[in-house]
């Protein structure tokens, strides 16, 4: 058995008392244990305030980059091993590169970013310059300074990888350290990528903290210089935004929760045409990979009346032949879900779903899944609804079954279309696939104000599509909301949440010359 | 005795029950009666959402600058009456134009950088195209939509009218309606203007709307598509962020709180130097323009030890011949504040820094000032303080006394300085006066990461200056922690913060046509 370990102001450190016990998601075996209890989360910040940032700010924004490139470098050095551990989830091979090769991608854009476009300085400058008096000898102009405090980072369980380093790479290209948080279910890669990390070398000191287990007090100590960047659920991500300290210091906060993503299909498309296989292999894959623990995940599907059975018949067909259990068995598409706490809540959530939905497909309590030793794994089959009445459903709009499961919505004309998807009251992404031009302007601006995300998809696009539930680097991730309310990612944008704009005012020499690449510090 | 109506739902209303009393700040009499009881503030937001916002979004943005412009033009038309209206809170003619003229000029400002550098669109594209796919069919664009809900702008009693016109001109613009909310104590002026504008038809119903008393269980009421944009005090603001449906909905909120900054004379500026009477005078203007009533005033001086007395012998000086008095006696340089209570907490704060520094000008509690009938009337006439020990006061970094009060710090050397300065825990603005550029740039970068604002003053851009608490529409206004973390003003910045940004992602070509302007609705 494992021991996750913290590493808090240069040492690593083991928790006091038991700790909580994770389990292989496969087998059910116990296979670590992870705690805080006793860490000084005080002096972790402070560790991190003042060696980590120091040091950061001091360096220029291609040094920022090469710091991510030799980050992705180090760690590509170790997938083999890091794959091993994402098995432990209840990855499949697909899944633990969407997590491992994503995420170590997202450094990769964000070294490529910082090396190529931005300057050789410690800050940025926004915008013009503005002529405030008519001589013109006294202007304005705004910069961004890295904040002086620690980039808090509570990460989701789905991905202890990619969500890990989708947030380090913007704040560190910032200039900010980071203190690292993982949820308890998936600690382990988490824990052994740090390892690796600060075993390299590569990390200036302070840079990089973990946290293995809870936060303890932290957020009673975090001051206006510091962030919180949060994926998870919505009710503890309502707890940090109300945090007394956080209100109090106006901490900057960013927020991403769940999020009820739907995907819609144009009455142009019709049953057998290429358009509508693109659209139910979009939503098997959804429903599939990561066993649907993906935040974008589709959770609802929106379809005209007239292709709701045939896209029920694909989509039975497609899920009948996929090979649910344990990841390591040749064929085998599906993995399980991450425990059983998970298990248990995806079936309260079918349970409230099929009130006012039926089961097209799968079942729920099925306990047979392919592989020696599955039977105390976690496992769930993918469980398709079909709902009765989409206008008067309410658990399909608001509950978020967090693993392998969609309910389906006929709807009549595109006013009800667009109704029906703002009931998720704010969500990360929808995607429209169709080929009618007024259709897709339509849904796009019913959408837009509802989304941080929304996905076009025509004959042309289809084959090149990333797909509904992949993040990119180079665009927000993120929506208002239910979704938190934050923004991630998006090239630049994210690196900017982890900086203060300053507008600064003066003669314009003066301004010129403070403004020159690697003024700063 | 007028009876402030509020304007809900497309017609004037008064409230039940008594309401509160408002009373000119000169004489103390009792002028207007001002309460919202039994106004439905739910319809108000749903008249808004609907009939408004419709109406705006189908706008494009030369469209919404001209709404503005011809805002500015009714406005305009009726300054002597909005003068004297502000001559019942105490203004002189000065500390009126602020409000009045400089509220119009923020409008004026908004409606140019829509008629001249917006496209004729309902939307915003934002940064450049995000090639996704090697061959380049799939791209991702950001585009930024009006949120389709209400700015609920919150403002404080010191600018009733700046306040009010600099947040309704970015949210116009941006394409949402508005209910304003203004301070009770100064309601008088914002509700006349809000009258003259709905009387002369230039705004489109549903657009603007005005709550006289409380805002009652509005809050209740909000979405994940409507913004709440507050200037006031800290604990009003705590109150609205940690409110538990703007938890739960992640709803929009921008602060303004209050800030105690700070103005820093380098050791390079000399006594009886012009450089220093440029300082000494800037101090005078803050502490005296609206009776110190800003929240971008300076609450605090930081000269070097050597110049000390050189700084206060001038400013008693320029204290000593200030009068005030009633704004309307020819030669009265500084009004009241806005009311007993104000006087009364001016009166506290002042005890309370009195505890770690001496009073060098002033009394607190003189009664007698000039003009007939000032007797009830609100006055203080200005404190300057001298800090017997910065480092170890904790009041003077902490205590805003919101009204012609400041308190004077020597510091050694630049580290002290910067410390010092660090310690108001985030403020809206500071100054810096000197001519030595490795002084300004060690401050720059060590005050930027706490400021919204840093204005740098030398000999060549004294005389061009906007001064340090006049807030251009140009710049952001807002700063980290204590002054509230949010933004305002900046030109589009604000702009974008009642918009919704959402990435869009397909072919590269119907991208390209849901993006040409108009495209909208």
């Amino acid at each position: 058995m494992i021991t996750l370990k913290s590493y808090a102001g240069g040492e690593w450190r083991s928790g006091k008392g038991k700790g909580r016990l994770l389990h292989h998601a496969v087998t059910g075996e116990e296979i670590a244990t992870c705690g805080s209890e006793g860490l000084d989360f005080n002096g972790m910040l402070e560790w991190g305030r003042t060696k980590g940032g120091s040091r950061l700010r001091s360096m220029t924004f291609p040094e920022r980059a090469t710091l991510l490139k030799t980050m992705a470098a180090t760690l590509n050095e170790n997938l083999p091993e890091f794959h091993e551990i994402a098995a432990s989830y209840g990855a499949t091979r697909r899944d633990a590169m969407l997590d491992v090769e994503g995420g170590i991608a997202a450094l990769g854009f964000y070294a490529s970013l910082g090396g190529k476009t931005l300057p050789a300085s410690t800050f940025l400058t926004d915008g013009e310059i503005a002529r405030l008096s008519k001589p013109g000898n006294f202007v304005g102009r705004h910069i961004y300074v890295p904040l002086e405090g620690v980039a808090v980072q509570i990460n989701a369980y789905n991905f202890p990888s990619w969500g890990m380093l989708e947030k380090l790479a913007p704040s560190l290209l910032a200039g900010m350290p980071s203190i690292v948080k993982p949820a308890t279910p998936t600690a382990w890669l988490a824990f052994r990528m740090v390892e690796v990390l600060i075993a390299s070398g590569v990390m200036p000191e302070g840079t990089l903290q973990l946290i293995c287990g809870s936060i303890g007090d932290l957020l009673d100590h975090l001051t206006c210089q510091d962030v919180v960047s949060f994926t998870g659920s919505a009710s503890t991500g309502r707890k940090i935004r109300s945090h007394p300290n956080i209100v109090k210091n106006a901490v900057r906060v960013n927020i991403e929760t769940d999020s009820l993503n739907c995907i819609i299909l144009g009455p142009d498309i019709t049953a057998g045409s290429p358009g509508l296989a693109h659209f139910t292999e979009e939503v098997f894959k959804e429903m599939t990979i990561k066993a649907g623990q993906k935040c974008t995940a589709i959770r609802r599907l929106l379809v005209p009346k007239e292709t709701e059975q045939a896209v029920i018949d694909d989509l039975k067909q497609r899920l009948g032949a996929l090979r649910v259990g344990d990841p390591a068995v040749s064929g085998v598409g599906m993995g399980p879900l991450v425990d059983q706490a998970a298990v248990e809540s995806a079936r309260r959530g079918i349970e409230a779903l099929s009130r006012e939905a039926e089961i097209v497909f799968g079942d729920p309590n099925r306990t047979q899944f392919e592989g020696a030793g599955t039977e105390r794994g976690f496992f769930m089959e993918p469980i398709l609804l079909r709902s009765k009445d989409a206008d008067r459903a309410e658990s399909a709009h608001e509950i978020e079954v967090f693993g392998p499961v969609a309910t389906l919505m006929a709807y009549r004309d595109v006013e009800q279309a667009i109704r029906l998807a703002r009931r998720g009251g704010g969500s990360l992404v929808a995607s429209v696939h169709s080929e009618d031009e007024d259709f897709i302007r339509r849904m796009t601006f019913g959408l837009a104000p509802y989304h941080g995300r929304l996905m076009m998809i025509n004959a042309k696009a289809a084959p090149e599509s990333t797909g509904h539930g992949v993040v990119m680097p180079h665009l927000v991730h993120g929506g208002p909301g239910r979704a938190g309310g934050g923004e991630e990612l998006g090239g630049l944008r994210s690196v900017h949440h982890y900086m203060q704009r300053i507008a600064l005012q003066g003669d314009p020499e003066r301004l010129e010359k403070l403004c020159a690449p690697a003024a700063g510090e």
